[in-house]
């Protein structure tokens, strides 16, 4: 496995490499739900690249940028075991220049995370589109968890005509339900044990669905009342356009979920 | 010469060749402007793609989208004696999605064309990207005229890390000085006469500038004496970053022109 440090090091090495190249961008911090894409790109393409990056413009002001979780050293060693061959650690000052262009996502960006994160998205596809022109991969891998940065990332790829096949990853779980993300850790005992409540919710609306219920209202008002003691951001129940509907749509509805947790926001949904 | 008119033709076309592509956008209705861009690249490279597309969402609403000139069969003939081996003339419809990834082009585009024509170049700069995406040129080659669409074409490439060499090509005038351009056409008689004041006016100030003069504000006085009797948008005096400087640096300095005619904008530079 080789560390790269620098976009010319990554460009020289890319230009040497003709087989399938498989794709996995991650802010570090990995976690099992990073693993298992990691291995899904290992299990289907040539060459496995990684990169570790926090990238700045997708962070708010007053966002958890400064202290999101930094774990190079283990990160590192999470690659080697999974077989990559390329973990991309650029510094920021090699990712942006003083002046940029900069990536305006489309109208599903405004709503939902777009509505509480304005710009959060404009930044995730910025770094991403300078991520996939530097690796220029055959398959790059994101999980579901994030369902409209994935919707997102997908549309970006359609207008801009790049050929690169999107793969939505499913969602990993702890045994006993929480969403992986590299955010847990900000969780005290209190709030982790909350924190269970968000996926008991979507299980219990999915079992509902499975019963027949398809109306919206009620799906939301029974999830509203598992989570009743959390600080609920939003429910959202959309279709794979993220067009909020008032029923669900069989093989084609999300149900997305964030809570908050002190600053601390978590994200789950899951997928009927 | 093959025309392709669809997106898919263009990729799969696009996948069989292993050589060097030398890739001229255009808006159609060609020139000899056009044809020095068209003869360079037929000359640097193995393959060349000419494209022919009016890119709507370069022009602002009440801009001159519906009338700006159209000459398929013309262009087609003009591409063929320039030995092309690719014209691409894609529709609308297959260039544009119902939801678009926009561009925001950087701080240069907020000032004298990006001030006249807000969004402009973000247009510019998204349909670029598409072209150069679907096109994967080894050389891109764009006028010295749109001066500006240069600097940001150059931005975004190196922004975005795209292996793409960018290729600035002189501007070429007719016999009496003005400079080419498809809007020419718009202009009757007497605006054709006047309009040479444009080119005038900007020999003028680059002999100054031989002489020793390096003061913007002398230089711009005498062109505005020039052009007194035309309706002069702006004239600016710039670096090669576009920053308005207010003294002549050899070398690094384009003056820049706008008039007007009736409704029809033309632009003119000289690049000291």
């Amino acid at each position: 496995m080789k560390i790269l440090k620098t976009i010319e090091e990554l460009k020289e090495i890319r230009k040497t490499i003709n087989l399938s190249v498989g794709f996995v961008p991650t802010m570090g911090a990995l976690h099992d739900g990073h693993i298992s894409l990691i291995k899904q790109a290992r299990e289907e393409n040539d060459v496995v690249i990684v990169s570790i990056f926090v990238n700045p413009t997708q962070f708010l002001p007053g966002e958890d940028l400064d202290k999101y979780p930094k774990k190079d050293e283990a990160d590192k060693k999470i690659c080697e075991m999974c077989k990559v061959d390329y973990v991309f650690m650029p510094e920021i000052s090699t990712m942006y220049q003083k002046e940029e262009v900069l990536i305006k996502a489309p109208n599903i960006s405004y709503i939902l995370e777009g509505e509480s994160r304005p710009g959060h998205f404009d930044g995730v596809l910025q770094v991403v589109l300078k991520l996939f022109n530097l690796t220029k991969p055959t398959n790059a891998y994101f999980g579901k968890k994030d369902a409209q940065q994935l919707a997102l990332i997908q549309q970006m790829v359609k207008n801009l005509f790049l050929d690169i096949n999107i793969v939505p990853c499913e969602i990993v779980r702890e045994k006993d339900g929480l969403a992986l993300s590299s955010r847990n850790v900000y969780l005290n005992d209190t709030q982790r044990k909350d924190a269970l409540l968000i996926s008991k919710s979507l299980y219990q609306a999915a079992s509902l669905v499975g019963k027949g219920e398809k109306k919206s209202a009620i799906l939301k008002a029974k999830m509203y009342e598992i989570m009743k003691n959390l600080e609920v951001e939003y429910i959202a129940i959309v279709n794979r356009n993220f067009n909020q509907i008032e029923e669900v749509e069989l093989k084609n509805t999300i149900i997305l979920v964030v809570a908050r947790f002190g600053n601390t926001r978590l994200l789950d949904n899951i997928w009927l």
